[in-house]
């Protein structure tokens, strides 16, 4: 492991590990999806396929996606639009070893802002 | 129109458009999903978010998507996989002036082959 | 093949499975990239490789990428974005059997609208 | 933040942000390019595009990416495939406050396995 050579290099703890796979997810959700054409008549079926596609991934308990009906609404003069950070929110959970991860996405200043809610060490 | 200035050259008939517009379909629907975590738990939430996503765009009647159990759960030893071609077959049709253009993707000699099946004249 | 049986259904020709061609190459070309995080540093060698990739597809001669520096200037304020059809202009040529394909992908009203520029034939 | 409620419930330590930074890098990575057509001639441009789009992301020093010419060599029969884990190997750099976290891709028992190789001090 030659970059991995410092003093001060260390292997990640469980928590960190818990909170990569964590963004793994995120980085997977957004990116796989992003561009989808969507309209508010597509929007249901598209938040459950993500759902479900999501939560096949290792360590992945849970995700919930809300593709926002009023911002698509005001974004569409066309009949549909392309999916992106702005019409949707995220919550999705974790567990690694003791570790529950919970992480969310939401527009901060204009920009999909992925965060780590919490982590809870489980019994 | 620079490349355009042979003699032979000509402007698309609407027969001709409604073929490029079966294209995109096929090209939309195999680059925005390929590579989606799929399992045989969420493959049915996938082929809906699949043909509800690439009926909304323009000239688009139907899409039918068949997600291949067989070949999945042969396919599946870490709980999911990765959408690809040799997972699914697909029929859809679009409709161009008056032309419905049927075009069908399915594994031929272990490629995703696309074809236009048929194209009809509506009166 | 069921949906083949009107008196009126024909198989393609040439020219119009050219033109197929011609749209999966853009549906692929969009769908697969869009999403991708553009900066005008990195604009360049995103430009090489999508031409590159999609010149890859069957029948697929030439591929030419412009990403908009203009428009990416205007539109980032976090130090990148996500590419989607109002940063690029792109113009690929498809050749089957004895027919050239030119088709173009530029914004109109507000949506990046791809047409077929042209159908010569090839002596 | 009503899922936050446990007794033992914390927020992440900036090393744990860096590893959710990093994990989001990776997911991008590879879910955005994923599918990309790929062939030895197109590698070096597709490799040189993916590190230079995901350097755009926050807190990401470098990124590193080798398409590995021998796997794609042996899959393709058709002049191209399409990218996926198993045809390459990333290392990425994020620094994330006084974080150093490398992070690498390669395959494990035909899996791309995503792993945090190291968190460094910085000074």
């Amino acid at each position: 492991m030659t970059s991995n050579s410092g003093t001060n290099s260390t292997s990640p703890t469980d928590a960190e590990t818990a909170c990569f796979e964590a963004g793994i997810k995120f980085g997977t959700l957004y990116h796989q999806f992003a561009g989808t054409p969507v309209s508010p008549a597509s929007a249901a079926s598209l938040e459950r396929a993500i759902e479900d596609a999501i939560e096949n991934q290792p360590y992945c308990e849970s995700v919930s996606v809300a593709i926002l009906a009023d911002e698509l609404d005001a974004a569409i003069d066309h009949g549909y639009t392309e999916l992106t950070g702005r019409f949707m929110e995220v919550e999705l959970v974790v567990e690694y070893e003791e570790h529950r991860v919970t992480a969310r996405m939401a527009m901060e200043e204009g920009y999909p802002r992925m965060r780590v809610a919490s982590i809870e060490t489980l019994d």
